[in-house]
Protein backbone atom coordinates (compact mmCIF):
# COMPACT_ATOMS: atom_id res chain seq x y z
CA UNK A 1 0.00 0.00 0.00
CA UNK A 2 2.87 2.57 0.71
CA UNK A 3 3.95 1.46 -2.86
CA UNK A 4 0.64 2.01 -4.11
CA UNK A 5 0.43 5.93 -2.08
CA UNK A 6 3.65 6.34 -3.91
CA UNK A 7 2.60 5.90 -6.98
CA UNK A 8 -0.08 7.94 -6.44
CA UNK A 9 2.48 10.74 -5.28
CA UNK A 10 3.62 10.40 -8.77
CA UNK A 11 1.09 10.07 -10.94
CA UNK A 12 -0.42 13.37 -9.59
CA UNK A 13 2.06 15.67 -10.47
CA UNK A 14 2.67 13.94 -13.68
CA UNK A 15 -0.71 14.79 -14.46
CA UNK A 16 0.17 18.40 -13.37
CA UNK A 17 2.66 18.87 -16.04
CA UNK A 18 0.11 17.56 -19.11
CA UNK A 19 -2.21 19.88 -17.84
CA UNK A 20 0.38 22.22 -18.45
CA UNK A 21 1.31 21.17 -21.43
CA UNK A 22 -2.16 21.22 -22.34
CA UNK A 23 -2.47 25.20 -21.53
CA UNK A 24 0.38 26.11 -22.99
CA UNK A 25 -0.64 26.17 -26.34
CA UNK A 26 -3.89 27.76 -25.30
CA UNK A 27 -1.70 30.27 -23.55
CA UNK A 28 0.39 31.14 -26.62
CA UNK A 29 -2.61 31.16 -28.77
CA UNK A 30 -3.91 34.00 -26.31
CA UNK A 31 -0.92 35.90 -26.73
CA UNK A 32 -0.43 35.48 -30.31
CA UNK A 33 -4.20 37.08 -30.31
CA UNK A 34 -3.10 39.96 -28.04
CA UNK A 35 -0.41 40.51 -30.45
CA UNK A 36 -2.36 40.95 -33.00
CA UNK A 37 -4.76 43.18 -31.33
CA UNK A 38 -1.53 45.33 -29.80
CA UNK A 39 -0.82 45.92 -34.11
CA UNK A 40 -4.05 47.28 -34.59
CA UNK A 41 -3.60 49.66 -31.52
CA UNK A 42 -0.35 50.33 -32.82
CA UNK A 43 -1.13 51.63 -35.92
CA UNK A 44 -4.31 53.89 -34.65
CA UNK A 45 -1.10 55.23 -32.45
CA UNK A 46 1.51 55.92 -35.56
CA UNK A 47 -1.87 57.48 -37.41
CA UNK A 48 -2.18 59.75 -33.91
CA UNK A 49 1.72 60.72 -34.67
CA UNK A 50 1.24 61.72 -37.91
CA UNK A 51 -2.17 63.50 -37.62
CA UNK A 52 -0.27 65.02 -34.42
CA UNK A 53 2.54 66.32 -36.99
CA UNK A 54 -0.12 67.68 -39.51
CA UNK A 55 -1.66 69.49 -36.49
CA UNK A 56 1.65 71.33 -35.65
CA UNK A 57 1.64 71.93 -38.86
CA UNK A 58 -1.77 73.37 -39.64
CA UNK A 59 -1.26 75.31 -35.97
CA UNK A 60 2.05 76.65 -36.83
CA UNK A 61 1.67 77.89 -39.82
CA UNK A 62 -1.40 79.39 -39.00
CA UNK A 63 0.40 81.67 -36.62
CA UNK A 64 3.39 82.50 -38.48
CA UNK A 65 0.69 83.56 -41.11
CA UNK A 66 -1.85 85.71 -38.62
CA UNK A 67 1.45 87.25 -36.90
CA UNK A 68 3.37 88.35 -40.29
CA UNK A 69 0.77 90.07 -41.41
CA UNK A 70 0.48 93.58 -42.58
CA UNK A 71 0.41 95.66 -45.25
CA UNK A 72 1.36 99.33 -45.53
CA UNK A 73 -0.42 101.72 -48.06
CA UNK A 74 1.67 103.03 -50.72
CA UNK A 75 0.40 106.53 -50.03
CA UNK A 76 0.76 108.52 -46.89
CA UNK A 77 -1.00 112.31 -45.54
CA UNK A 78 1.56 114.87 -43.89
CA UNK A 79 0.44 113.18 -40.19
CA UNK A 80 -0.07 109.68 -40.93
CA UNK A 81 0.54 106.42 -42.73
CA UNK A 82 -2.01 103.75 -43.68
CA UNK A 83 -0.94 100.51 -42.27
CA UNK A 84 -2.82 97.37 -41.25
CA UNK A 85 -1.18 94.91 -38.50
CA UNK A 86 -2.86 92.33 -37.05
CA UNK A 87 -2.12 93.72 -33.45
CA UNK A 88 -4.98 96.42 -34.50
CA UNK A 89 -7.38 93.91 -34.01
CA UNK A 90 -7.81 92.14 -30.46
CA UNK A 91 -9.11 89.30 -31.64
CA UNK A 92 -6.27 88.91 -34.35
CA UNK A 93 -3.68 89.06 -31.15
CA UNK A 94 -5.75 86.76 -29.26
CA UNK A 95 -5.42 84.48 -32.41
CA UNK A 96 -1.70 84.37 -32.84
CA UNK A 97 -1.48 83.69 -28.95
CA UNK A 98 -3.77 80.60 -29.32
CA UNK A 99 -2.40 79.56 -32.05
CA UNK A 100 0.93 79.22 -30.71
CA UNK A 101 0.22 77.97 -27.50
CA UNK A 102 -1.15 74.70 -29.64
CA UNK A 103 1.29 74.84 -31.86
CA UNK A 104 3.84 73.97 -28.31
CA UNK A 105 1.43 71.86 -26.46
CA UNK A 106 1.68 69.86 -30.04
CA UNK A 107 5.05 69.54 -30.08
CA UNK A 108 5.56 68.95 -26.13
CA UNK A 109 2.98 65.92 -27.36
CA UNK A 110 5.15 64.22 -29.39
CA UNK A 111 7.28 62.55 -26.70
CA UNK A 112 3.96 61.05 -25.15
CA UNK A 113 2.57 60.01 -29.18
CA UNK A 114 6.19 58.13 -29.95
CA UNK A 115 5.21 56.59 -26.32
CA UNK A 116 1.83 55.61 -27.08
CA UNK A 117 3.40 53.72 -30.14
CA UNK A 118 5.97 52.04 -27.91
CA UNK A 119 3.70 50.85 -25.40
CA UNK A 120 0.29 50.35 -27.51
CA UNK A 121 -1.72 49.09 -24.04
CA UNK A 122 -0.47 51.69 -21.54
CA UNK A 123 -4.00 53.85 -21.02
CA UNK A 124 -2.53 56.60 -18.99
CA UNK A 125 -0.90 58.78 -21.90
CA UNK A 126 -3.28 57.78 -23.92
CA UNK A 127 -5.87 59.62 -21.81
CA UNK A 128 -3.87 62.12 -20.78
CA UNK A 129 -3.29 63.24 -24.20
CA UNK A 130 -6.74 63.11 -24.60
CA UNK A 131 -7.71 65.28 -22.05
CA UNK A 132 -5.38 68.11 -23.29
CA UNK A 133 -6.51 67.33 -26.82
CA UNK A 134 -9.84 68.25 -25.91
CA UNK A 135 -8.68 71.53 -24.22
CA UNK A 136 -6.36 72.07 -27.21
CA UNK A 137 -9.02 71.35 -29.52
CA UNK A 138 -11.86 74.15 -27.61
CA UNK A 139 -8.87 76.75 -28.05
CA UNK A 140 -7.99 76.16 -31.34
CA UNK A 141 -11.64 76.31 -32.29
CA UNK A 142 -12.44 79.67 -30.42
CA UNK A 143 -9.29 81.50 -32.13
CA UNK A 144 -10.72 79.88 -35.26
CA UNK A 145 -14.21 81.11 -35.14
CA UNK A 146 -13.55 83.97 -33.29
CA UNK A 147 -10.82 85.27 -36.25
CA UNK A 148 -13.49 84.20 -38.77
CA UNK A 149 -16.10 85.99 -37.50
CA UNK A 150 -13.80 89.43 -37.51
CA UNK A 151 -12.45 88.38 -41.31
CA UNK A 152 -16.34 88.13 -42.56
CA UNK A 153 -16.52 91.40 -41.15
CA UNK A 154 -13.62 93.15 -42.75
CA UNK A 155 -14.53 91.56 -46.01
CA UNK A 156 -18.18 92.66 -46.01
CA UNK A 157 -18.55 95.17 -43.15
CA UNK A 158 -21.76 95.43 -41.15
CA UNK A 159 -24.25 98.55 -42.87
CA UNK A 160 -26.65 98.53 -39.63
CA UNK A 161 -23.89 99.21 -36.98
CA UNK A 162 -21.87 101.24 -39.62
CA UNK A 163 -19.07 98.77 -40.06
CA UNK A 164 -16.98 99.35 -42.98
CA UNK A 165 -15.68 97.18 -45.18
CA UNK A 166 -11.81 97.30 -44.68
CA UNK A 167 -10.36 95.02 -46.96
CA UNK A 168 -11.18 97.51 -49.83
CA UNK A 169 -7.90 99.55 -48.62
CA UNK A 170 -6.30 96.51 -47.35
CA UNK A 171 -6.67 93.53 -49.73
CA UNK A 172 -3.02 92.11 -49.50
CA UNK A 173 -3.91 91.94 -45.65
CA UNK A 174 -7.17 90.20 -45.75
CA UNK A 175 -6.00 87.65 -47.66
CA UNK A 176 -3.26 86.73 -45.67
CA UNK A 177 -5.22 87.13 -42.84
CA UNK A 178 -8.07 85.03 -44.16
CA UNK A 179 -5.32 82.11 -45.02
CA UNK A 180 -5.00 81.76 -41.32
CA UNK A 181 -7.74 81.48 -40.25
CA UNK A 182 -8.31 78.52 -42.87
CA UNK A 183 -5.19 77.12 -42.02
CA UNK A 184 -6.43 77.25 -38.05
CA UNK A 185 -9.66 75.37 -39.27
CA UNK A 186 -8.05 72.79 -40.35
CA UNK A 187 -6.29 71.90 -37.35
CA UNK A 188 -9.40 72.17 -36.13
CA UNK A 189 -10.34 68.96 -38.03
CA UNK A 190 -7.56 67.29 -37.62
CA UNK A 191 -7.73 67.27 -33.59
CA UNK A 192 -11.03 66.09 -34.34
CA UNK A 193 -10.04 63.00 -36.07
CA UNK A 194 -7.24 62.77 -33.11
CA UNK A 195 -10.19 62.54 -30.37
CA UNK A 196 -12.13 60.55 -32.49
CA UNK A 197 -8.77 58.02 -32.89
CA UNK A 198 -8.23 58.30 -29.27
CA UNK A 199 -11.50 57.27 -27.98
CA UNK A 200 -11.73 54.46 -30.43
CA UNK A 201 -8.26 53.14 -29.09
CA UNK A 202 -9.24 53.57 -25.42
CA UNK A 203 -12.85 51.57 -25.80
CA UNK A 204 -13.03 48.36 -23.74
CA UNK A 205 -13.55 45.41 -26.37
CA UNK A 206 -10.87 45.51 -28.82
CA UNK B 1 -3.33 -2.87 -6.22
CA UNK B 2 -7.00 -2.54 -8.28
CA UNK B 3 -8.40 -1.34 -4.67
CA UNK B 4 -5.20 1.05 -4.24
CA UNK B 5 -6.48 2.65 -8.05
CA UNK B 6 -9.94 2.65 -7.52
CA UNK B 7 -8.95 4.73 -4.37
CA UNK B 8 -7.00 6.42 -6.72
CA UNK B 9 -9.56 7.28 -9.41
CA UNK B 10 -11.57 8.05 -6.47
CA UNK B 11 -9.50 10.62 -4.87
CA UNK B 12 -8.90 12.18 -8.24
CA UNK B 13 -12.68 13.89 -8.99
CA UNK B 14 -12.95 14.27 -4.98
CA UNK B 15 -9.76 16.20 -5.23
CA UNK B 16 -11.30 18.23 -8.63
CA UNK B 17 -14.51 18.99 -6.75
CA UNK B 18 -12.66 20.63 -3.69
CA UNK B 19 -10.80 22.47 -6.38
CA UNK B 20 -14.11 23.68 -7.90
CA UNK B 21 -15.33 24.66 -4.22
CA UNK B 22 -12.26 26.55 -3.67
CA UNK B 23 -12.66 28.25 -6.74
CA UNK B 24 -16.53 28.84 -6.45
CA UNK B 25 -15.57 31.77 -3.77
CA UNK B 26 -13.24 33.48 -5.98
CA UNK B 27 -15.87 33.37 -9.24
CA UNK B 28 -18.40 34.61 -6.48
CA UNK B 29 -16.27 37.45 -5.47
CA UNK B 30 -15.26 38.51 -9.28
CA UNK B 31 -18.78 38.65 -10.28
CA UNK B 32 -19.30 40.62 -6.70
CA UNK B 33 -16.20 43.16 -8.36
CA UNK B 34 -17.54 43.14 -11.73
CA UNK B 35 -21.41 44.64 -10.20
CA UNK B 36 -18.95 46.78 -8.24
CA UNK B 37 -17.42 48.14 -10.96
CA UNK B 38 -20.41 48.39 -13.19
CA UNK B 39 -21.89 50.46 -9.99
CA UNK B 40 -18.94 52.78 -10.68
CA UNK B 41 -19.68 53.18 -14.40
CA UNK B 42 -23.40 53.44 -13.77
CA UNK B 43 -22.49 56.42 -11.24
CA UNK B 44 -20.64 58.11 -14.59
CA UNK B 45 -23.71 57.47 -16.35
CA UNK B 46 -25.99 59.16 -14.53
CA UNK B 47 -23.68 62.12 -14.07
CA UNK B 48 -23.23 62.14 -17.69
CA UNK B 49 -27.18 62.73 -17.73
CA UNK B 50 -27.31 65.25 -15.62
CA UNK B 51 -24.73 67.81 -16.96
CA UNK B 52 -26.34 66.55 -20.73
CA UNK B 53 -29.78 68.24 -18.92
CA UNK B 54 -27.72 71.04 -17.58
CA UNK B 55 -25.54 71.69 -21.29
CA UNK B 56 -29.67 71.41 -22.54
CA UNK B 57 -30.79 74.50 -20.68
CA UNK B 58 -27.34 76.12 -21.18
CA UNK B 59 -27.72 75.95 -25.34
CA UNK B 60 -31.46 76.58 -25.36
CA UNK B 61 -31.16 79.74 -22.96
CA UNK B 62 -28.28 80.80 -25.49
CA UNK B 63 -30.06 80.82 -28.55
CA UNK B 64 -33.75 82.42 -26.84
CA UNK B 65 -31.41 84.81 -25.21
CA UNK B 66 -30.14 85.83 -28.44
CA UNK B 67 -32.68 85.11 -30.73
CA UNK B 68 -35.25 87.64 -28.79
CA UNK B 69 -32.74 90.30 -28.24
CA UNK B 70 -33.59 93.72 -29.50
CA UNK B 71 -33.97 97.24 -28.99
CA UNK B 72 -35.72 100.33 -30.12
CA UNK B 73 -34.39 103.08 -29.13
CA UNK B 74 -37.13 105.84 -28.05
CA UNK B 75 -36.90 108.06 -30.48
CA UNK B 76 -36.95 108.58 -34.40
CA UNK B 77 -36.40 110.67 -37.31
CA UNK B 78 -38.88 111.29 -39.99
CA UNK B 79 -37.07 108.48 -42.31
CA UNK B 80 -35.89 105.80 -39.93
CA UNK B 81 -36.18 104.12 -36.39
CA UNK B 82 -33.53 103.23 -34.85
CA UNK B 83 -33.78 99.55 -33.97
CA UNK B 84 -30.72 96.81 -33.02
CA UNK B 85 -31.55 93.26 -33.35
CA UNK B 86 -29.94 90.11 -33.51
CA UNK B 87 -29.79 89.11 -37.21
CA UNK B 88 -28.53 92.53 -37.88
CA UNK B 89 -25.08 90.79 -37.39
CA UNK B 90 -24.91 87.89 -39.10
CA UNK B 91 -22.55 86.16 -36.72
CA UNK B 92 -25.27 86.22 -34.44
CA UNK B 93 -28.16 84.68 -36.56
CA UNK B 94 -25.54 81.75 -36.92
CA UNK B 95 -24.97 81.82 -33.19
CA UNK B 96 -28.88 81.34 -33.23
CA UNK B 97 -29.13 78.46 -35.40
CA UNK B 98 -25.72 77.00 -33.83
CA UNK B 99 -27.49 76.88 -30.54
CA UNK B 100 -31.06 75.73 -31.33
CA UNK B 101 -29.25 72.76 -33.27
CA UNK B 102 -26.67 71.92 -30.40
CA UNK B 103 -29.95 72.01 -27.67
CA UNK B 104 -31.51 70.21 -30.70
CA UNK B 105 -28.56 67.20 -30.08
CA UNK B 106 -28.51 67.23 -26.85
CA UNK B 107 -32.18 66.53 -26.21
CA UNK B 108 -32.59 63.79 -28.84
CA UNK B 109 -29.02 62.38 -27.10
CA UNK B 110 -31.27 62.14 -23.77
CA UNK B 111 -32.51 58.57 -24.57
CA UNK B 112 -28.63 57.41 -25.76
CA UNK B 113 -27.73 58.73 -22.07
CA UNK B 114 -30.37 56.80 -20.22
CA UNK B 115 -29.48 53.33 -22.38
CA UNK B 116 -25.99 53.76 -21.14
CA UNK B 117 -27.18 54.37 -17.28
CA UNK B 118 -29.15 50.68 -17.94
CA UNK B 119 -26.38 49.06 -19.48
CA UNK B 120 -23.36 50.48 -18.53
CA UNK B 121 -21.06 47.81 -20.18
CA UNK B 122 -22.48 48.56 -23.78
CA UNK B 123 -19.82 50.78 -25.64
CA UNK B 124 -22.14 51.23 -28.86
CA UNK B 125 -23.98 54.06 -27.54
CA UNK B 126 -21.12 55.65 -25.50
CA UNK B 127 -18.70 55.68 -28.35
CA UNK B 128 -21.64 57.45 -31.06
CA UNK B 129 -22.32 59.73 -27.97
CA UNK B 130 -18.99 60.52 -27.91
CA UNK B 131 -18.21 61.00 -31.04
CA UNK B 132 -21.28 63.03 -31.81
CA UNK B 133 -20.78 64.98 -28.80
CA UNK B 134 -16.83 65.81 -30.15
CA UNK B 135 -18.57 67.67 -32.96
CA UNK B 136 -20.94 69.46 -30.84
CA UNK B 137 -18.68 71.43 -28.97
CA UNK B 138 -16.65 72.44 -31.61
CA UNK B 139 -20.19 73.87 -33.30
CA UNK B 140 -20.93 75.59 -29.99
CA UNK B 141 -17.56 76.71 -29.61
CA UNK B 142 -17.14 78.07 -32.46
CA UNK B 143 -20.85 79.79 -31.97
CA UNK B 144 -19.69 80.98 -28.94
CA UNK B 145 -16.63 82.54 -29.65
CA UNK B 146 -17.59 84.16 -32.57
CA UNK B 147 -20.23 85.73 -30.83
CA UNK B 148 -17.84 87.23 -28.38
CA UNK B 149 -15.40 88.01 -30.71
CA UNK B 150 -18.54 90.63 -31.87
CA UNK B 151 -19.62 91.36 -28.66
CA UNK B 152 -16.30 92.74 -27.78
CA UNK B 153 -16.32 94.90 -30.89
CA UNK B 154 -19.58 96.20 -29.76
CA UNK B 155 -18.31 97.07 -26.51
CA UNK B 156 -14.54 98.70 -27.27
CA UNK B 157 -15.20 99.40 -30.74
CA UNK B 158 -11.55 99.41 -33.11
CA UNK B 159 -10.17 102.40 -33.19
CA UNK B 160 -7.69 101.09 -36.21
CA UNK B 161 -10.72 99.80 -38.25
CA UNK B 162 -13.19 103.12 -37.85
CA UNK B 163 -15.50 100.47 -36.07
CA UNK B 164 -17.64 102.29 -33.72
CA UNK B 165 -18.97 101.20 -30.51
CA UNK B 166 -22.74 100.37 -30.81
CA UNK B 167 -23.30 99.48 -27.09
CA UNK B 168 -23.30 103.33 -26.06
CA UNK B 169 -26.68 103.58 -28.24
CA UNK B 170 -27.43 100.13 -27.40
CA UNK B 171 -26.95 99.17 -23.72
CA UNK B 172 -30.26 97.03 -23.47
CA UNK B 173 -29.12 94.89 -26.04
CA UNK B 174 -25.88 94.10 -25.75
CA UNK B 175 -26.67 93.55 -22.42
CA UNK B 176 -29.05 90.72 -23.58
CA UNK B 177 -25.71 89.47 -25.97
CA UNK B 178 -23.38 88.93 -23.54
CA UNK B 179 -25.71 87.32 -21.61
CA UNK B 180 -26.46 84.48 -24.37
CA UNK B 181 -22.43 84.25 -24.93
CA UNK B 182 -21.86 83.69 -21.46
CA UNK B 183 -24.24 80.95 -20.92
CA UNK B 184 -23.12 79.45 -24.58
CA UNK B 185 -19.33 79.15 -22.50
CA UNK B 186 -20.70 77.27 -19.97
CA UNK B 187 -22.42 75.08 -22.41
CA UNK B 188 -19.17 74.46 -23.65
CA UNK B 189 -17.40 73.58 -20.45
CA UNK B 190 -20.29 71.59 -19.72
CA UNK B 191 -19.43 69.64 -22.88
CA UNK B 192 -15.69 69.19 -22.11
CA UNK B 193 -16.68 67.44 -18.86
CA UNK B 194 -19.00 65.21 -20.59
CA UNK B 195 -16.10 64.26 -23.41
CA UNK B 196 -13.54 64.02 -20.39
CA UNK B 197 -15.98 61.63 -18.50
CA UNK B 198 -17.02 59.77 -21.68
CA UNK B 199 -13.24 58.91 -22.31
CA UNK B 200 -12.95 57.82 -18.47
CA UNK B 201 -15.59 55.49 -18.96
CA UNK B 202 -14.49 54.16 -22.49
CA UNK B 203 -10.55 52.57 -21.08
CA UNK B 204 -9.87 49.53 -21.14
CA UNK B 205 -8.72 48.87 -17.15
CA UNK B 206 -11.92 49.71 -15.27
Amino acid sequence: MTNGESSISIEVPSETRKEAKGKAPLIAGGTHKHERKGGWKKGIAILDFILRLSATAAALGAAAAMGNSEETLPFFTQFLQFQASYDDLPTFQFFVIAMAIVGGYLVLSLPFSIVTIIRPHATGPKLLLLTLDIVALTLTTSAAAAGASIVYLAHNGNPSANWIAICQQYGDFCQQVSGAVVSSFIAVVIFMLLIVLSAFALRRKH
